[in-house]
């Protein structure tokens, strides 16, 4: 946005979604009580953007008529697809990257998304994913004793050592949280989105997990540690690993939380076999129950695919969206075109919104490829909304 | 819609809107207080409407994929537009019959539906607009005597007699209100959608004003008085006539007096030359005072506009609006085609909504040809949307 602004002589305008970051309704007390959280949806958020855009364009000057693109990445991205379909009067068009609008209930397979995490370790360095897979083992092995606890606690510099099964448990979705982030990053040169990163990071943790089947559970979980330490200590200013922090809390995890809790219900799977993780039925039950626990709320599983049409939303037009080859979010997103305007563009070598950072020397051609077509869409919007006579109002 | 059910092989499907008739989401207590009228909008209806149809599909064997076609008039034809625009996923078409779209600020002009009631009175017989012009002057010159507002109170057979300036107000509003509700349903045939009433009742209702220039105050009024007995009294079953009940009540009148004071906000004036009532202009700031005292909110004059489009509509597809020349809404309809698949029929001699109406013999050619172009627009949107493979969801 920021490299193309000025060719097309646009202003940006970066909207705050409700409840996050400053955006408080209620101030500290937003997310103190659940009643205070009503008002957290993305329709409500929508609706936000849609009165922004109409304030900006009544006060500032000669912005009445300017044609307005919405842009953005992951939920962002579905929110600037929704955008177009729910105000096309607001905005002529949508860049959607790396957006998981159809990772609802029913919509694509639970597993595909972890598949994909797989398939980024396998290709990463030998024996890289099934190193993984074989990990979760070695670590119910080892952590069965005091002592093994202790040894694994310090092998993986943990503030906080393991005592008992809860914290195994936590440990191993700590990890598996991990190797999900690690995916979504896995760009090609030094970056720091959820966290400082070498380039291509998922080659980097892969050299320490390059045993071939004869190793000992105390080595493969040596590598193991080395290789979360890839992302949690590149740059070797973490004293030790917090297993209860992961690096997505500033993203505004606990809003995310409500809304997956609410409209947004993402089912996942595993199963051991075609991806590298323990095997995990999706349970709505049980994740209703932790909603209902944590907010008092129970997620309305179908109101997403409702409200946002799933897979029918050919009616709709001027969508871009563009999804990584790498990106687990991928599995959720629309990968083949729907119409001549509702248009995907695949980026084989990109993780999550990699088309949304800035250019890089190291940028693969696809990225650079995919920019250059969204900038080309970008035109024709702007075109067709020019020809358009201006509706009186 | 009964009588081309069975042709298309139809299920008809009434939904209730939330807060009117039965749907009372707080039982009795759902007007009494406005905290519990937040949740009366029509987004939120239209979000009912979506997900009923959707508990339709998957319980009632053969439904889940039948094409659903919106329909509705006036405020309901409103709805059947805006549904199929927020949610073409379920709806693959709509038919919006005598729906003032436009009727929001800055979207026509606020004098245009008093123009097209006085044109209904004008072409209804002679100098009936003119006369009815007149007599908002008789009414203040023999109300300004104390037996002048006898006289007047037992002339118009009224309930309670009027007593002062006030009352005199009120029975202009009333009188207003009158001929504008003759006017949306000046149907070609004795009907029953307000009031019981003859066949186009504005001409029976000219009959008793149609005095040359030189006719006394008095006698004004008792041709008045005679016109509105047309419409109050057609069955001769009304004792008295009763100012404070106009015949829209019926209709769940609270409620949207609520939803005007919200979120449709629709500006409305006269000048007493284009049309042929004491002159007015839009007066935001004292609606809004009015919805203030009433119900504690104010008005959201734009809000319409941004979520449903206004004039920018031109994105969507397969709606029809249908419009009657004698309609005063027809002022804020959409009376020209959009594109190909947003068309308007105009029914020149129709009053509000009269092509939903059952077929009778005294119908106008041209709400015949309006229903069987209506027909066929549904058959072709059922056609496409066979034509389309279903979504796996």
């Amino acid at each position: 946005m920021w490299e193309v602004a000025g060719e097309l002589g646009a202003m940006l305008v970066f909207a705050e979604h409700r409840y996050y970051g400053e955006s408080l309704p209620f101030g500290q007390d937003s997310y103190s009580d659940s009643k205070h959280l009503n008002f957290l949806t993305s329709e409500q958020a929508l609706a936000d953007f849609a009165v922004l855009i109409q304030y900006l364009k009544k006060t500032l000057s000669g912005a009445q008529h300017s044609p307005v693109i919405a842009v953005g990445g992951s939920y962002g991205g579905m929110l600037s697809a929704w955008f177009r379909m729910k105000y096309p009067n607001v905005v002529v068009g949508a860049l959607a990257a790396s957006a998981p609008i159809w990772q609802f209930p029913g919509m694509v397979p639970c597993g595909d998304f972890y598949k994909i995490v797989t398939q980024d370790f396998a290709k990463s360095g030998p024996n890289c994913d099934s190193n993984i897979r074989e990990s979760w083992r070695a670590i119910g092995n080892v952590s069965s004793t005091a002592s093994g606890l202790q040894w694994l606690s310090e092998e993986f510099s943990l503030c906080a050592p393991l005592k008992n099964k809860n914290d195994v448990f936590s440990f191993k979705a700590w990890l598996q949280e991990t190797w999900v982030n690690l995916a979504m990053v896995d760009y090609p040169y030094e970056a720091n989105f959820l966290q400082p990163l070498p380039r291509w990071p998922i080659q980097v943790v892969c050299k320490h997990l390059a045993f071939d089947s004869a190793v000992s559970d105390h080595q493969l979980l040596q590598g193991l540690s080395q290789a979360a330490k890839v992302y949690y200590n590149f740059t070797g200013s973490s004293a030790c690993l917090n297993i209860s922090q992961t690096a997505t809390s500033s993203l505004g995890e606990l809003g995310w939380f409500y809304q997956a809790c609410t409209e947004m219900v993402m089912p996942m799977c595993t199963d051991g076999v075609q991806d590298m993780f323990e095997p995990e039925d999706w349970n709505f039950q049980a994740f209703s129950d932790e909603c209902n626990a944590m907010f008092g709320v129970r997620p309305r599983a179908d109101w997403a695919g409702i409200v946002y049409g799933g897979k029918d939303i050919a009616s709709h037009s001027n969508i871009i969206f563009s999804n990584g080859g790498l990106d687990p979010w991928s599995a959720g997103g629309v990968t083949h075109n729907i119409t001549d305007s509702l248009v995907s563009i695949m980026i084989p070598d990109g993780a999550h919104h990699l088309d949304l950072r800035y250019s890089n020397d190291f940028d693969p051609p696809s990225v650079r490829q995919a920019r250059e077509l969204e900038v080309k869409y970008f035109r024709e919007w702007i075109r067709q909304a020019k020809r358009k006579p201006h509706p009186r109002l």
